[in-house]
């Protein structure tokens, strides 16, 4: 290891207190995106950034990214902030992104500290909104800089920093500042780094290369021009309800497999290597029934369960609109239903490919129906998978950066969901994106909260990845101390590896 | 004609005014049930029929049925009337049924005119929430006994008369008190007569001699404890929402075939005599088409609509509990799923018999899907068809005083939906129950409005026939002069055929 690195360690393990209260004054920001009521906080907590950054030397940039339209007001966009530190041009340079909003927290969700208190419990939780999602990583990149000021040591690499405060909600302004950027503000970036999701498990650090892509589908059977009573006209007339029924029901098998005919050709087929990288993960098949709570799972090992969540596409049903949904009894003939189903795609999978698919395999299978309804199908999101070549040498730096703090080589993981800021640096930008956690697996829950439903914004979700969604609010959010002061180790032993590597 | 009736009739059409002033000052009250700030209007709206009926010498019992519940608060039901007008052991004893509470309305819900007034437009339609719904016909009964006492004639028959406050709302306590006073009150009855239909098209009367009987059914599929995220599960888990649709697309066809074994076994034939009362209804398939607002009718003749309206069976999906219902997009996996359908019945099904076909079928479908999630179905609501017999003399009174007030036959029909009150006068009565209608098919509207789809009460709405439902708020209800004028007439008749006929 080189000397520099050695003191560094030295250097992050006897200032952990300092590094705890950098993130402490961060958490007590309750900057939630999601609620206008906070927007100040979210604009305070950019400032906090905006300061620290400054205090570090780093030059700064708070970009206004306009308004939008947030619990019935139109609101200021809180600032993304684009921040450069070092410029030597000898140096390769490093894009690191994150998020400085955070998830709304209330106590009584049922938390078992304050939120918005940075609370460190005796398994050495550092509890707290924001701790690990994503105020820890953030500041994990502050932290390094200001070790190195202290030991008197330059950076390694040039590092610039874009982070966002409206991850929570739906990136607004994100994709657009990127695109406008790449040949300017991030035109000299040689590789990105987002640390923004988690570990696989508990014990093992891990390098994540894939995410699923999305393809949203709304499935529209239209009868009668208004609701029926059945009494009075069940039996002679044909039902949207049932053509509906019938036609969902030809999507996807109990077992998960989709019925649409092509849609799994352009799947990559498993390589030998990346099915190795399958046998080594810190994962255990009791895990993913401990988050599911349920004994209902389709496959019977880690393996397979993983390679369905991650590198084969899958299709939900989730619902349907127009048709009646409440507690009870009612004898009702929906006139219109709306049928919701979504298909996670992986690579070779094309959005429009898809949609294509699913269009002539719906249209064809309701024509079987001899159904006097009329049918309509659209596609109202399209998110392309994405997946890094784990070879790389962003990558094969990191991997190393792991080896030298934890001792032990990375799992390979991909996520299920999709995290569309991963897409857009690459697209824009053209680099290699890594995605490089420093939480752990079970530092936010996994389901859904049944209180926030709905997009505040009326939008899509974004449509995060480990944790359910912004709409999620998982609760006891928490980082370990250790993944905090290893996870500092981590970005700054990066860095080395990063300028060291062959590129 | 008996002299008499033709003195009657003669009477009738001479004060015509008189009876439209009565059913103004009725239609003036505005007797909503299902309303809490409305229940001291169905109060007075007893008061006004007690007084009525004392004034013109009739015995008047207001009976209390307790309380409900109802928007939050424990409120007195309205009185159930029970009222006798001649007590001679040498007449037969007819005993009629109506109700005084009626649907809320709002000008603002598109009314034409206010729906509180009695307005008489230009093609002399008596327009008025509960003109026709149900405060026409029992004032016809009421106007028929004036008529007589002013004519200086004895009724034919001793009527007993039954009129609730609480129709519109689940008609509470009613059925407790009819069999509570089977023996009692009730025991000296010959037949019963309801007039609270319609006739199937405007131009012909009928008798109506069937209704549907309904099993409602709940299906839960359960699998993971909580909500789940489709990124972060789709695809390693069994979903509900895929067994169920498939659970549900196997029990009736687009064409309305119910796909359960059995079920169809106990359905009465056709028989000839049967068949012919099809040939000569007033009532074409484009009426239908007009009332459903669409093209989309499975039958193209109305002989062919009419019966698997009224005298085959049906099964309507009317929705899913639990999955996402709201409009956008959202990439849940529902963990618990509850589809809705029921089946409409007719004789000689019985609802025991549907409820273990149906659950045997549902379970042996979900044992065929291999999933590992759980399902539970059970009948909510079960209640039997009913069909009298068209030739019992209750029918051929009511045929011949059609006759004579109309000049033609009347059609037979039935109708889809339930009205329970019939069977439960049947059962607990042991006499033949005969639906009588007053106004035309056009009286009320036959959709379902959106903004009432639930009881107020949190039970299942009555099934009302003919039109939606009680929540369904018809609009610009009205009732034609000629109805309720030949109306009067007709249910005076009825009474003296009665007397007439041959038991």
């Amino acid at each position: 290891m080189a000397p520099h690195l050695q003191n560094f360690f030295a250097y992050v393990d006897s200032h952990q207190e300092g590094f705890i209260d950098r993130l402490r004054k961060a958490v007590e920001i309750p900057s939630v995106s999601g609620d206008a009521a906070y927007r100040n906080e979210v604009f305070r907590m950019g400032e906090f950034m905006a300061t620290e950054l400054k205090k570090l030397g780093a030059s700064v940039q708070k970009r206004d990214v306009g308004t939008q339209v947030l619990n019935g007001q139109t609101i200021q966009l809180p600032p993304i902030i684009l921040s450069t530190y070092g410029t030597d041009p000898t140096k390769k340079t490093v894009l690191v992104y994150g998020h400085y909003d955070v998830q709304p927290a209330l106590k009584e969700d049922g938390w078992n500290t304050e939120p918005f208190e940075l609370v460190e419990d005796a398994q050495h939780r550092l509890n707290g909104r924001g701790s690990t999602d994503d105020k820890g990583p953030i500041l994990g990149w502050l932290n390094v800089i200001e070790a190195h000021q202290y030991l008197g040591v330059d950076l390694p690499v040039n590092l610039k920093m874009c982070f966002e405060g409206m991850e929570e909600s739906g990136s607004e302004g994100l994709d657009e500042l990127i695109i406008a950027e790449a040949k300017g503000y991030f035109a000299d970036v040689d590789a990105v780094c987002i640390s923004d999701n988690y570990w696989l498990g508990t014990k093992k650090p891990c390098l994540t290369y894939g995410l699923r892509g999305i393809n949203y589908f709304l499935l529209e059977v239209k009868g009668p021009s208004r609701d029926l009573h059945s009494g009075v006209f069940g039996g002679t007339v044909h039902e949207p309800m049932t053509d509906l029924t019938l036609l969902l029901s030809k999507l996807v098998t109990p077992n998960g497999e989709i019925l649409i005919p092509g849609i799994s050709d352009d799947v990559a087929v498993v390589t030998a290597s990346e099915s190795s990288t399958y046998n080594t993960l810190d994962f255990e098949i009791g895990e993913l029934e401990e988050a599911v709570g349920s004994k209902t799972l389709i496959h019977n090992t880690a393996k397979e369960a993983l390679m369905h969540r991650w590198r084969y596409p899958s299709l939900s049903l989730h619902g349907i609109e127009g048709a009646f949904y409440a507690p009870g009894e009612k004898t009702v003939v929906p006139a219109k239903v709306i049928g919701k189903f979504s298909i996670r795609s992986v690579p070779d999978m094309d959005p429009e490919r898809i949609t294509e698919l699913v269009t002539h395999y719906v249209k064809a299978e309701f024509a079987k129906l001899g159904s006097k309804n009329t049918i309509s199908i659209r596609c109202t999101h399209g998110a392309k998978p994405w997946v890094a070549t784990p070879n790389h040498w962003n990558y094969v730096a990191a991997a190393k950066a792991v080896k030298h703090v934890f001792n032990v080589d990375p799992d390979y993981t991909r996520e299920g969901g999709s995290i569309p800021v991963t897409l857009t640096f690459q697209d824009a930008l053209g680099k290699n994106v890594l995605l490089l956690p420093m939480g752990r697996g079970d530092d936010v829950s996994l389901g859904w909260t049944s209180r926030d439903w709905f997009p505040r914004s009326g939008k899509m979700l974004t449509d995060r990845i480990v944790r359910a969604s912004p709409g999620a609010h998982s609760i006891n959010e928490k980082l370990d101390r250790s993944n905090y002061i290893e996870g500092i180790k981590l970005l700054g032993a990066y860095l080395y590896e990063i300028a060291a590597v062959q590129t």
